[in-house]
């Protein structure tokens, strides 16, 4: 059921036409880039690992769910098998750094190979993740020591990790965090405190589990600049079992395979031992890092659980034949041949491409910020990176909510059966446009932090690239591509004057801005995944000039691309107009009469 | 838990400002609305019955649902004692024939009311709203013999009935069935079939199902004209048990008290004993009175589900403290404050308000086109019932999946928490887009059967409406209103450029223009609602000039309309660009590339 293959010739393409491959496989340590037999190897290899072991237990994982008993939590049937062949197969270490057994690989390729096993298996997925998430911030923050007894084990997928952040008064506003920390005189602390949402907080699949908690010290400074970052395990050095217990897992919408537990520090009295993790008071500096890194990665799932959808409904619109056509005839059709059905074929489809495409550039480009030999460089790709962070978060995450929506709705009353696994990538990536911050998060963070405080620079520098884009279109002089050009110049001039807008308006009138801070960020969203769209359509008319590639394969780019252009930028245009606009009345209604 | 309170006061203000009330109360039968202490009564006590006895099962409904055991269904605890009580209120009845015991309240009313109870509890209304529709479908094709035996049981609620078109291999495309009746002796029929997705199929709520069924004589045409409707009871008129069997319900994303039931006919070798109701072969017809009904009702659970969804966002919104004030302070607030959590309590609010507003304005024109003494306000009124059928029905279900999924976005992690109840009208009402028609289904019938094939007519009548409240708007001289003049005149000129096209183009290029059906419907519904906001901030306009009225509800009414006008009309440009010009891009790609 539910079968999943990997899109390796729509991924390959972005690699190599879109993502600046060939600068990243020039860096040092990049040697899987600088290969091709190597990287097509490891995509293979994925693409396998995911159709083979991931895939099929996505469905029972679904219906049957993680279960809790007596603060023990076991993962559903397969999941500890699959665990041990994904780690025996070494795919926990990719991303994670050699020096502690890692294999390093370069966030590019990571990126791609993350997105297949979310597409298989969304909420096995966690648990590596969050693993590797705290393993770049125990290497960035940690002791030698702490990272002498840690890092090889969490590395080679033995024990696990987790992120505690979240109480039940701290969710968005992490500041209001109560947990805290009590020195004791052997340098170690003792933890009391209760977390909530702790993805993969207690399970069955590894001996050890490491929490990374935040933390008050004694007497800190109230808010965000109060807070510590700690290391709890489960298992203490010694072998003792740590004052950490899970009291309960959550019933939630999607992602039932992954426990999101209540864990609760201290209950017995003394105080969970733990360690501190980089400077006192300074915990969230530690923590960002990997925050900023989950930002992509639950992007990501945006794209993942749009493909898994996107394949599931191509193939029932293939198969079902149902209704006759409508430009006549008498014989019943599958129903991708109904206009509609094709619309929403193509509306998954396009914005899937359009995201993966995003997701792959703003990869490279955080290699190229981490180890390009030249600082400016570095220093423009990471202000890309951070530029379009919140951008890609917060749309891909919206844009996958609607579109793993129009798979259900391709299904008809199918899809609403659970056992027909339809509804299931909508449940499981419904909550990303919610955890690593909220959509109404990253739109202020886009305004405040990466529009408004550089004065519009990093806006700027990625503009020009847009337009040159544009220019390039022009320059083919092909009606088609030409068109594609009209709408992204027209969706592009949107983002140019909302921008404006908000450079003008912002410090007079944040409130009235930042009403408009999501659709900006809709806007902004969808003028990148056109312009990658628009790029990939001048890779293919490029390719097919030349005779070059797989004929189908590249008109099919073309077409995403019109297709793109004609449904989905002309939203650019009532975005623009409800975010500059849109403000005063808003703000119109008394909130006593809501 | 999830309480429910009526919104009486905007619902009293839809039904007197907007929704020709005072026509409605002058026809014949239609003391209920004549008389506003009576109707005050009955919409006082809908909304202590939905608070007191609906809303307080609905969550366990959820979480616990219908349970099918060996061929018995049992439903959710308290559903049994509702349902008595339910009936014992007279609830029932209240839209069905007096001459067979009901109370004929007017539609107007009923539709009031049903909103109410939707609200409160979408899977306990489904077994009195389909009895209701057999009722109607019996009182208008059945003989008189076997309407004396069934429809003062199915009118008192003592027995309850379902509709059965759905087959495996014929959904949305109804003329492939396959369930077949072969004459007995008697006169009655031996019926022998399956039938799927039978909203309570069978339960534990009344003594007697009575089934309304499609099927084929023997030698019937092929396709949809072969098919006629039979009456077959659970248990038959002499006692004994009829040959109907439930073989197990589904397990759904939603409505999950709702048993969605397998049906087999004549499993035993006899076949199930069924009575004619109607003429042979033209079972569709009269099973079609209750699929135009029922269309509006399902347009109603999104207006019902989306205002539920809002009562539990606001009132999370002012309880939830999170967050510093995005304009400068130190003290948390609550959340309601965030300029994001308002903008999105304001898309779920007008837009609720909208999709009420009109569904009373339809529910109107309903009673006066088949009661209107005059012949011509009786067919003007029908024609406007038939053009906005597929329109209300699309953008209604449509909009209240983006409302409902705004709830979860507001509530944040605990959004997806299953015990919160705050994923359930979402997942009540998905399926709402999908059942009675598909939104492409709408979107076919609306373009094919309700624009094209009068040319236009209904569409001109209507339009000449909206003109006159656009000049309303502009007399009144105040800036507010004038700006949502404005923009809903911009929307109704993109609403009739499209349908220009479509005039122009449907018969040559069907495919391209369907293409944009949906868009097209989208824009429709857009433009409908902003013409019922535009009606209602008139009206509050007016009673504020002349110093009449609450205050408060009558100013938020004017600012729920600048907001929809700010916020959502916009959308109607692109819609219209998208449904005009997106079709020969979205026929570009070859159908064996997807």
């Amino acid at each position: 059921m539910n079968p999943y293959t990997a899109p390796l010739e729509d991924m390959r393409f972005a690699l190599h036409e879109l993502a600046d491959l060939d600068r990243v496989a020039q860096l040092p340590d990049a040697e899987a880039l600088a290969e091709p037999e190597l990287m097509d190897a490891i995509l293979d290899q994925a693409a396998r690992f995911a159709k083979e072991v991931l895939a099929p237990i996505d469905h029972v994982g679904d219906r049957q769910g993680s279960r809790w008993t007596e603060g023990r939590v076991q993962t559903p049937p397969g999941f500890a098998d699959a665990f041990r062949r994904f780690v025996d197969a070494g795919w926990s270490g990719i991303a994670l750094p050699s020096a502690y057994g890692g294999q390093g690989l370069p966030t590019l390729l990571c990126t791609v190979v993350r997105e297949i096993f979310t597409s298989a298996n969304k909420a096995f997925c966690y648990c590596p993740e969050l693993t590797e998430f705290a393993v770049k911030a125990l290497s960035s923050g940690a002791s030698e020591s702490l990272k002498a007894v840690y890092l090889p084990k969490l590395v080679s997928g033995q024990w696990s990790a987790t992120m505690n952040l979240t109480e039940s008064q701290a969710g968005s506003d992490v500041g209001a965090l109560r947990t805290r920390a009590e020195p004791r005189p052997d340098g170690s602390y003792r933890i009391f405190g209760q977390k909530i949402f702790i993805s993969y907080g207690e399970h069955d699949l590894t001996d050890n589990i490491v929490h990374l908690v935040l933390a008050r010290l004694p007497g800190a400074p109230e808010g965000t600049r109060g807070i510590s970052l700690f290391l709890v395990p489960k298992i203490l050095p010694d072998g003792r079992r740590n004052d950490v217990r899970c009291t309960g897992i959550e019933h939630k919408m999607g992602n039932h395979a992954s426990p999101t537990c209540t864990l609760v520090y201290g209950g017995a009295g003394e105080g969970a031992q733990g360690w501190l993790v980089g400077t006192e008071n300074k915990g969230l500096q530690t923590m960002f890092v990997m925050v900023n890194s989950a930002r992509l990665t639950v992007g990501q799932e945006g794209t993942a659980m749009s493909e898994r959808a996107y394949q599931q409904a191509l193939a029932y619109a293939r198969e079902r034949v149902q209704g006759k056509p409508a430009d006549g005839g008498n014989e019943s059709v599958p129903i991708i041949r109904h206009p509609d059905v094709r619309r929403m074929l193509l509306m998954m489809r396009t914005q899937t491409e359009a995201m993966r495409a995003v997701a792959y550039l703003i990869a490279s480009a955080r290699d190229l910020a981490a180890s390009h030999p030249d600082a400016e460089v570095r220093r423009e790709r990471q202000t890309f990176v951070e530029l379009m962070t919140p951008v890609f978060k917060g749309w891909a995450t919206e844009t996958a909510i609607e579109v793993t929506s129009m798979s259900i709705q391709i299904h008809g009353g199918l899809g609403y059966i659970e056992e027909s696994g339809v509804s299931q990538p909508l449940r499981d990536v419904r909550v990303a446009a919610i955890y690593e911050g909220t959509t109404s998060i990253q739109a202020h963070d886009l305004v405040d932090r990466k529009l408004v405080r550089d004065g519009g620079a990093a806006l700027r520098t990625w503009l020009s690239q847009v337009h040159a884009s544009l220019n390039r279109l022009d320059e083919t002089g092909v009606p088609e591509l030409v068109a594609v050009g009209v709408r992204l110049r027209t969706a592009t001039q949107a983002l140019q004057s909302t921008c404006d807008a908000i450079f003008a308006n912002y410090r007079q009138r944040p409130i009235e801005v930042l009403v408009g801070s999501v659709p900006l960020l809709r806007l902004f969203g969808l003028v990148l995944g056109g312009w990658q769209m628009a790029r990939a359509a001048l890779a293919a008319h490029r390719d097919r000039e030349q005779g070059r590639g797989h004929a189908q394969f590249l008109d099919a780019k073309i077409a995403s691309a019109r297709f793109y252009a004609a449904h989905v930028l002309p939203q650019a245009s009532a975005l623009a107009e409800v975010s500059i606009s849109g403000g005063e009345a808003a703000l119109a209604m008394d909130e006593a009469a809501f």
